[in-house]
């Protein structure tokens, strides 16, 4: 969905190079061709079929960027060019050093060097009237469904309370005061996807859209809270969550024993598998999947001032505002 | 059911004052007589039976203490001791000062001087046992219940909005931000009061239980939300929220046309609704209404470490440690 | 200085009436007539002088609002209305209830109903151009001047750790974190207000102003930090800091003895004293003194966003991006 | 400084191995012989000498523990075993991904391996009364010190403005809003630093300490302070911090000149430019420079808990318990 967008201050009419949106660029009989390049697109090189829709409100004259088409992965004139992430390396390296030895994720950028699309895949062509629509729709869904963040957040409590276990400090009570803050935090976000799915309301084309106001208050707690948890949780793993030596320190013979002994914690706890503790807070808080975990949360589905403006389209003040006058004796004007 | 409690080091058993929790202090035949008080009873005087239950959990030695008992509230040996609230002599003055005219709450201390209770209104009595689980099942209810503060939010949200439109200044930036993020936090409350619903579980005997770790995490941000809300409100409103003359002096032949004049905010609107609002934000956040918007949302149904001490326990903080031993690679122990 | 600004989208030559910036009305040969009204003048009624000045940037078509003039407080034309305080009425009833019996503030409305001020009063008369860096540099030094609400703070912070040793419970760790949190918060505005005066810098005349972006940094924090040092306050508390009944309910000879008995917390501290202590954290957080704490921390001297307009402007962007660019290797431009 | 400490929860003679906490292994006349470990120890490869102190209080039975001795860093029997980093190998790979190519840290773990000193490298021996003191006092410089994160915060402020300028928004209210937040959080933080000098004191030995409580206020906010402009910084910067392709993407003759295209910001600026300022970003938020911003900023000197700790200690609480009992009319104990 996000185009590139070139400069900011303007709409796809504005850019100076026309193609900083995605757009028709041709229109044949059997279907269009487009032009552009679709940024940060998750998952993008290992899904079958991508679909491409507007990112903003698009005016008249903005017909050619109305285009919503679903095209096969490796249609001609697709270009991936894969992003690179906090700490990537690592992967190519080992085993403990990653973090997370099984799971990662990826972004790449999207380039529609002219590609054809057939017409059963154009599902909105010109219609700029509906861009507007589309998106907001399509968000209502997409924010609600940044609830799975409290998943991952789960990852990190554990870890965080794991680390506090390895260290022998589990029952201190600043550190189960902070624990108990990590899953408050972490329960607001989970709540708040609940909520908006519960409080849903029917279209009628039959599918159930989530509340606007609830979604975007989740995904907007979602801009915020990962953070603190992030915080928080490095604060609960100490010092060592970014000085680690490598693992090919552990692994050798002369230093690997030395720091076996130093970076031991409680005793009965294998200093490898404190070692693997602090690596996957590092790679959650500053590495690899602090991606997903903290900038995707801020910008995925609209930075969070995307948010703030559909809270303030949907929360019905005007409601409030009568009930505020009845209550002071305003007479109804 | 809150207790007075005395010293707050020691239970029931502990008091140098054996009535600082309520108990039984004769058992008869036919029914027992009870000795103690209850304090903070919201709208007591405007009810028309009373329920006491305990207020903590009971050991052996505190069987008198395990008491359910409902009572009319005019039983012999009932006493009533009305509470006082910020501003509360306001309510005795005119209309427009008071700021809400129409509505308001009251607590009560509520004294159980030697009261008898026939079997017949007694649900509970020495079952020392079940006195921490009737708490903690009553407070899931009660503290999912605290999202009524949304709806008082949204009273305050309306009434920060109005004066902001009275002083001309409803589109400024920042103004329409904090109005968002008031109406952020205020749906993120309501939203946790969903989810604990959405989630209960059904009990044996038919009810269904909110989920106790959403109800405490909604009740937890009731402890803090309402107070920023409070504070923005105050922000939309201006020093005049504290600094308003008396309405005496606006109806004062002399002083009121010049305080007309000089407390006017827009032309199109009368100065007398801009100070009727102004009074409403002062009595929802520093007079009468702010016992129920504020220190209630803070202490009623249990302080916040209590709401932190649930979701202590509720958390399932050995899954998540799996969770994160797994993808941190840590073999199962 | 703050005039009552009518409609706050306009500045004095926009309004419907005239009179609400104060201004010239008439020049003669030995002074000048001022009409208008300075609205929540705290102190204004244990005064001897008073000393107007403008209270936004003027545009030269406002020359007549360019006026800064001494008056004595008794100067024939000058009206002053005594502002209402939340809970003000309490300081008419006895000693224990209104929570602070010997200080409290007042604010009032002064309204200069065509006050002559002779030419040696005069200080700026039309200047326009200096009324912006007037109010700057007044503002800096009063910005800065909040610090003082730190010493209010420390008042506020023993009081909630007396009522904690009053409750039995001073040791227990979230108390204690707790009232961490009110000290640092506290030392944090204490710490502000030294920084600014120590960065000031002297002018031509010989004074030295304090450092206009620590200056309002400090204030900006004294917007947010009192608010939750009161609200922790109240955590501390506990409920009775709100349902306390009257000190006449304490004097009575039949229900005394009861509220004496059950209002009691650690039983080597009477009860009465606890009982002042929370009326005093009472009146500071929703009582009189929270005139004073809380909201003319967030208004007095400028509401918030008048602190940020300033801390925009002072704030050394330019250098800061410079530095940013060469680090990332960007050549000058 | 800081030992490796094994487990937490016990002091270095409750260690299951004893040379958890460095220690005197053996004494001789003309020195002493030492072995242990400090971890975390910033720029200590680029250090001519060391200077080692214990951690922690110390008992009678840990007089071994109490040893302060300076070594030349080549004395034999050091080892130094070099930290990983977030993103660590971008530094050997180019100019542009590594986001600050001139200047980064180092964090090494140094093992004592019975390294012998010199009586006159020797500055307490055994002294174990001393220990906690000398912690102390260092831990006041150290802490006030920590406002050096506010110049590394003026480069990240500096980097948001600029990305800001290049995505063609700096005007945007909630752009320029962000930036006023950042800069009045890092302005607390110098400010506070600034007053911990002010109001520092004089030691019978001529330095003057810089204020305690003040000192760790300072370093308090500096566990938060970071966090928050680190998130509003990747707020204003957008999701291409995490997904930019390679610089050696830009550089290949194919896909570089897409790449040059789709990452344009504003017309006028080069795509290389808001590469590299995106790249400074994430260096400093979820790369190498993230370590001495956010981790060091947190744990630095210690842990936030050990601030709380002096704050509590150094907060005059009995004095500020005097101010509210005679405000609240309690008679003198
Ligand atoms: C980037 C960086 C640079 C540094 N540079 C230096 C340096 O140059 N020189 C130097 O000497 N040090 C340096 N330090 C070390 C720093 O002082 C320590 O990180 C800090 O004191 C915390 O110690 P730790 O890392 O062992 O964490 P831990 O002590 O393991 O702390 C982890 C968590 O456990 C808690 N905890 C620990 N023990 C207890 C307990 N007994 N009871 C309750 N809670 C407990 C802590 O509060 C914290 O929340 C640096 C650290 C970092 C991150
Ligand atoms: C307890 C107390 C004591 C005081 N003591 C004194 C004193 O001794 N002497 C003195 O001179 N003053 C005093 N003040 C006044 C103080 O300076 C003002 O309250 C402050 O400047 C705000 O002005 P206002 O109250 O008219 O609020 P308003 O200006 O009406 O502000 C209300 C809200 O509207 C916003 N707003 C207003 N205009 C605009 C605009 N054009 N664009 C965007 N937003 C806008 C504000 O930011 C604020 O959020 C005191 C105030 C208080 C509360
Ligand atoms: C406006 C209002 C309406 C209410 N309405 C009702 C009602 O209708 N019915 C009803 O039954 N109750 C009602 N309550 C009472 C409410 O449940 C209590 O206020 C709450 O449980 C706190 O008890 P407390 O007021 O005695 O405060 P305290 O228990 O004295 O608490 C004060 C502080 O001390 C702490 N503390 C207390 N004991 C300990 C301990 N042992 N260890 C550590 N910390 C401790 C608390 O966490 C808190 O921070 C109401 C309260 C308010 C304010
Ligand atoms: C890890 C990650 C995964 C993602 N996955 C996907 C995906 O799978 N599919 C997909 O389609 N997208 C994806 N996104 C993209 C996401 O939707 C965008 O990052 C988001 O919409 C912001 O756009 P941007 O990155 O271009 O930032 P920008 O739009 O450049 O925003 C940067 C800052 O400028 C502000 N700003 C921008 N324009 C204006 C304006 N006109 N006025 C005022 N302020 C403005 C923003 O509020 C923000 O503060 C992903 C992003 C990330 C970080």
């Amino acid at each position: 969905m996000t185009d590139v967008k070139g400069n900011r201050a303007k709409g796809p009419a504005g850019q100076a190079d026309p193609d900083l949106y995605l757009r028709v660029v041709e229109r044949r009989n059997d279907g269009v061709v487009i032009r552009g390049a679709k940024a940060h697109q998750t998952g993008a090189v290992n899904s079958h079929w991508m679909l491409a829709m507007p990112t903003v409100r698009l005016t008249e004259a903005e017909r050619d960027y109305a285009i919503v088409a679903a095209v096969p992965v490796d249609a001609p004139g697709l270009i991936y060019v894969y992003g690179r992430q906090p700490g990537d390396t690592r992967s190519l390296e080992g085993m403990i050093d990653v973090g997370n030895a099984g799971f990662a994720g990826q972004e790449a950028l999207v380039i529609f060097d002219d590609v054809f699309v057939p017409s059963e895949g154009v599902f909105l062509d010109g219609e700029h009237e509906f861009a507007a629509d589309l998106v907001e729709r399509f968000t209502n869904y997409h924010r609600r469904s940044y609830v799975c963040k409290s998943g991952v957040g789960d990852v990190l409590i554990g870890a965080a309370a794991l680390i506090a276990d390895y260290n022998g400090v589990p029952r201190a009570s600043h550190i189960r005061d902070k624990i108990v803050e990590m899953s408050h935090l972490n329960e607001t976000i989970f709540g708040l996807g609940m909520a908006a799915s519960h409080e849903s309301f029917p279209r009628p084309a039959g599918n159930w859209e989530p509340d606007p106001l609830l979604a975007n208050s989740c995904k907007l707690d979602v801009t915020r809270y990962p953070y603190e948890i992030a915080r928080l949780a490095q604060d609960l793993a100490g010092g060592a969550v970014v000085t680690l030596p490598s693992e090919q320190d552990f692994a050798h013979p002369e230093i690997g024993p030395l720091l076996d002994k130093y970076f031991s914690g409680r005793p009965d706890i294998s200093t490898v598998d404190r070692v693997r503790i602090l690596r996957l807070i590092e790679n959650m808080t500053v590495g690899r999947n602090a991606v997903g975990y903290l900038t995707e949360s801020l910008h995925g589905a609209g930075s969070p001032q995307a948010q703030r403006i559909v809270i303030e389209r949907t929360t019905d003040l005007e409601a409030k505002k009568r009930l505020a006058a009845r209550l002071a004796g305003i007479a109804e004007q």
